[in-house]
């Protein structure tokens, strides 16, 4: 083996297939990849699928909780979850810049194996590029996703109502907040971790005991919580009122974001879901979400209103009320 | 709209939903992907399926016969197709350095749609990131694609025996020399043109008609066919014997690889389908080719042959005889 990626790993030839062999089968090993055939073929339990897709960029590829190999994983995991799907099948490519050190490489590919065995999801077909020194940012993965629609999921915008209830499992701003540490070399004060996880379990525990009860999820990641609010009400005639009171933010997290100006709503999670539920479901939700790990600091932080036209409010600490609106600025690049 | 990209395309805001709206919906418009939610849903006709994924970085993004947009869906069009599948969905992640001209962008948005809908595949989701100036080389693409196994397909190397037939669709190393004349300026004189085209027409069309009497195919993409045939042959008892006067090579790409000291066995395709068949199937299978635009120029060029111990020979114009190895260097870094 070599120290680092050279130009040749991703010719097609002798060194790309022992990349393969010595990284990928290795370590993601199943029947499906094993083939090393231009596909992977997969039996399916059922017809109808959530597809999903997402690269990933973030810098830098290791921070706190987790780097770029965890992320790819949990991210499409939990953009197929929160369509109401079991993930089952992921692809993973691989673009590298010339001169990335191997034993990096290593590191994010066992990152990638361990994520992809706690979310029960298999790697069953990949690809792999390099590109000359300065062409690309050491390393962007991308990974598609393939789940199966659990068949009492029932989900969707158009079913929400006033008086439902936004839930969200743990406190907010986590990820961003621990990359941003990092950047500005501030990592070893706040001990911030991202909050990257992957979301099935609870996402799949919430439509199999609320059916219909439930109403909408949606991962919060790049433009935060007020997003994700956002695309939610968007030409509705109803709106969202949060309380901020109710939205969980670790201490250390409220407080490094009060030093730089950020505000929570607006920063990346990688590891937040936000259901809407029905109003007789709303205890319910909140009991199954704090049965896991990552849902222990699950919260109703808001109702649908109706006559909000679309519009998202906070009702503040300071019992007055601000519009949140949809982020318009970049905050924080390459975040995930 | 903005005449470049910024990074707050890629942010996840108001921004990035614009670019969303006003490119891609615009052009790919189907009712999965205009949910605009994580994950498309989709229903599928069949269980057992064909996933895959590629990555593209060709460089320059243009090229003669074809551009980025065009390779990303024809690729994995065709890695869906050798496996026996019929292409239907296609998911578009995109990452952009930022400066990338809109109307560059705009262009190969085009592109992917016009290949999406000539391969009869639906593009159902995507993702767009955008790093920073200097820190990816204008853009690169990655698709996955799913598609549905053909009953018919009975498709492995475990199946091919000794007395086979190797068949190509057409002249080889047109991709890479087309980008090779570009890159060196030299695209007037030649005017050599990619075979990048989408193969699932041929592919469906040879399973329909001669189901278990087609034993493998893949496409001859980086590494060229030398590299599609030492993976078929590798670990073999038997070998491929390959008639070098039968294999297609268009005059100019011969006279420039000669000019230039490339291998055509060792250059790039972007359309070629290797296919390997039972002998009585061989003469179906080359007329089943050449009904189709990119199978007229279809060859018989070679016997599986026993005893060569996973080896590839070629028998030389000059009657001679030589081993044909997997690829080792890299001839043509970012071709696809």
């Amino acid at each position: 083996m070599f120290n680092r990626i050279l130009l040749t790993h991703g010719s097609g030839g002798k060194l790309t297939h022992e990349l393969i062999k010595t990284m990928f089968v290795k370590n993601f090993s199943n029947s499906a990849l094993n083939q090393l055939a231009d596909s992977a073929v997969c039996e399916l339990p059922g017809k109808k699928i959530a597809f999903t897709t997402d690269s990933y960029v973030v810098n830098p590829v290791f921070f706190p909780g987790g780097d770029i190999g965890k992320l790819a994983v949990c991210g499409t995991v939990n953009d197929l979850s929160v369509a109401g799907a079991r993930p089952l099948f992921i692809s993973c490519a691989l673009i590298m810049e010339e001169g990335l050190e191997t034993a990096v490489l290593e590191k994010i590919i066992v990152s990638l194996r361990d994520a992809a065995k706690k979310a029960n999801v298999k790697i069953v077909t990949g690809d792999t590029k390099v590109v000359e020194k300065g062409g690309a940012d050491k390393i962007f993965i991308n990974t598609a996703g393939i789940g199966i629609v659990y068949s009492k999921a029932r989900l969707g915008t158009q079913f929400i109502r006033p008086g439902d209830v936004v839930i969200i499992n743990g406190p907010i701003a986590n990820h961003g907040m621990a990359i941003t540490a990092l950047r500005k070399g501030m990592q070893f004060e706040t001990k911030i971790q991202s909050d990257c996880t992957n979301l099935n379990e609870i996402t799949g525990a919430l439509i199999g005991s609320l059916g219909k009860g439930i109403k909408f999820m949606r991962d919060a990641t790049r433009g935060g919580l007020s997003a994700v609010l956002n695309e939610v009400t968007e030409g509705r005639a109803w709106g969202i009122e949060i309380d901020e009171k109710s939205v969980p933010v670790d201490e250390p997290v409220r407080a490094m974001c009060e030093l730089l100006g950020f505000d929570p709503l607006y920063v990346a999670n990688e590891g937040k879901v936000v259901a809407i539920v029905a109003p007789e479901s709303a205890e319910k939700a909140l009991k199954i979400m704090r049965r896991y790990k990552d849902g222990k600091g699950a919260a109703i932080i808001g109702t649908v209103k109706p006559g909000l036209k679309g519009r998202v409010e906070l009702k503040t600490l300071m019992a007055g009320r601000r519009i949140v609106d949809m982020p318009v600025g970049e905050q924080l690049p390459r975040i995930c």
